[in-house]
């Protein structure tokens, strides 16, 4: 019987005990343990793990595949601990926010007969913890698998690549193969900035002098956007100072876009519409096909191919404009705005 | 029987007609029109409008009551429509996202024998069109009325803001009396900007050489922090430019927020977790007690008060941190942190 050691037992780990239980068709023995006993003992009552160990050394030992999901700045400590335990051939994975410090810890810190094979999914949550935890954590509301990263070092063997691999599609999520130099420099855009920018736009409003009168009028836009505001500190500390340089970039680049729209708003309308209406389009193109390949476009009827790629939705919406015998969408929206705007000009 | 005339039957005036109709212990006539005919017919058959009418003046014609929800761009010119067919002493209200100008454009163009008195629902969705519509659009998860700003014009009676107070009760939403420009200064604030923003990540991501690698990488985080930017670029390029000075102002200020975010991170780790924490603290006593009063501030257990204002759940908390010996839990947190990373360096 397989063994697999899962070291941290919060949202992450929890929740990958608990798909596992629930997909794996062959008996898997899951041993666990978490530094904070409540949450090992909790992991157990919820059917995440078999059983619990009080150190990591010890739920590792003699298994066949490690899964270290504890927080980014405990991870050295764990392969420092666990590496003596460690059975010639094992496979050690994690699921860390950031790829290239974790990477480099277990070329130090593991020995050279165990492979390693980093990994993260895309999952989480505002609510940490194993109360938090579910089997279906790395597939969307629509049961569609959510992204999750595998880094394999660059000494693991094939098959140790595989077993990865194995476990990422068993937990029902999409794998993704990256480098970890590439994967912490995308991770920062798409997964680390809405955690800083969700901060900042709930600090931008609660530092103002206006916040007593302006927090009774938040609606739920700004309750959705400032919602990752309420993660834990620890854990974006850590993803922040892990990933810094990138981080560091991606602000500058919001900065620029955000002194782009001022530029604009500044400006004429029809500029702003354009810029609007393209991001409504991209967003959706985006939604449909979560991975738009080419550069930015427009949807054309008269190009079969982008049904296979922006699906049927955005599709249909362009055909109904087309009908109306124009033949540029975007361009008939903004035409009839500006009808619009001599007809409201003409009222007064 | 009093007669309720809805013009615009989108998202908003939908809504309001099934909320009126679930809740409304006495008969009420509701007539509706708009000016794309299949929403009319689709808001009838919904039961959102008893009938409906081809022209915003026929509908408006004897009614007691006005509601205009129609886009911001139109409002002008449907005030203008229904000024001749008014009665004198019925009352106007509109449901537009932004106040000061409507209201400019009641005292132009009603007739002086009519109440005007605004209104601005703070509830919404990405969705449009009376298929999204719902009774419960002004009640958020927790069944808790959201907020919904009244904004009496100088010079309508008091029984007119009576009866728009007991619209807005009767719709389950909370109501906020405010006047025209605080609203149109904070709303931009705490409503426009969440829709910039998320329009603002968006691009850059999108605009990035690498989006086509990012893409199939963007978890759940990336997908809620840019839902707004699905929604009706015209509804966001009216509002934006009706409320321009105040948007260009907290688009300062979101930059200015994002360099002081941009310096910390720079930094040593010790500001930025403070900064980390103070957001997490914050945001959960906002969402506890969506007005906290007085100056931004921790929680303190020695004060009684505390618990009215921040709610039982950040109470408990700190209890919980004050248990373990600790006088200021922010400090606790940060000094555990500190001791984590001298046992991690000594690791190594």
């Amino acid at each position: 019987m397989a063994r697999i050691a899962i070291i941290g037992l919060g949202l992450i780990g929890a929740s990958v005990g608990l798909a596992l239980k629930k997909n794996a068709r062959v008996d898997i023995e899951i041993v666990g343990c978490d530094r904070d006993g409540s949450h090992a003992n909790r992991a157990k009552k919820l059917g995440a793990v078999d059983r619990t160990e009080w150190s990591a050394a010890a739920a590792a030992e003699g298994a066949d595949l490690v899964l270290v999901a504890a927080p980014i700045i405990a991870v050295r400590s764990v392969f420092a601990e666990i590496a003596p335990a460690l059975r010639p051939g094992a496979i050690v994975t994690d699921t860390a926010s950031v790829k290239g410090a974790i990477q480099e810890a277990a070329a130090e810190l593991l020995p050279a007969n165990v492979h390693f094979v980093g990994g993260h999914p895309m999952a989480g949550s505002d609510r940490s913890g194993p109360d938090a935890a579910s089997a279906s954590l790395f597939v969307d509301a629509d049961g569609k698998g959510r992204p999750y990263c595998i880094v394999p070092s660059p000494g693991a063997s094939e098959d140790a690549v595989r077993t990865v691999l194995g476990l990422v599609e068993m937990l029902g999520a999409e794998p993704v193969f990256i480098d970890a130099k590439e994967h912490d420099a995308l991770v920062a855009g798409v997964s680390h900035m809405p955690i800083l920018l969700s901060t900042a736009l709930f600090m931008m409003a609660r530092n103002s002098p206006g916040w007593n009168d302006m927090a009774p009028l938040a609606g739920p836009a700004f309750h959705d956007l400032t919602r990752l505001a309420k993660g834990s500190p620890e854990m974006a500390l850590d993803i922040f100072f892990a990933n810094r340089e990138n981080v560091l970039h991606w602000i500058e680049r919001l900065e620029a876009e955000l002194a782009r729209f001022r530029a604009i708003l500044a400006g004429e309308e029809r500029p702003l519409h354009e810029e609007l209406l393209r991001a409504q389009i991209e967003r959706e193109v985006f939604e449909n096909r979560d991975a738009p390949r080419g550069e930015p476009m427009m949807p054309r009827a008269s190009d079969q191919f982008m049904t296979l790629l922006v699906g049927d939705r955005v599709m249909q919406r362009t055909r109904d404009i087309m009908e109306l015998g124009q033949t540029d969408p975007k361009e008939r929206r903004l035409r009839e705005r500006e009808r619009q705007q001599e007809q409201a000009r003409g009222d007064r």
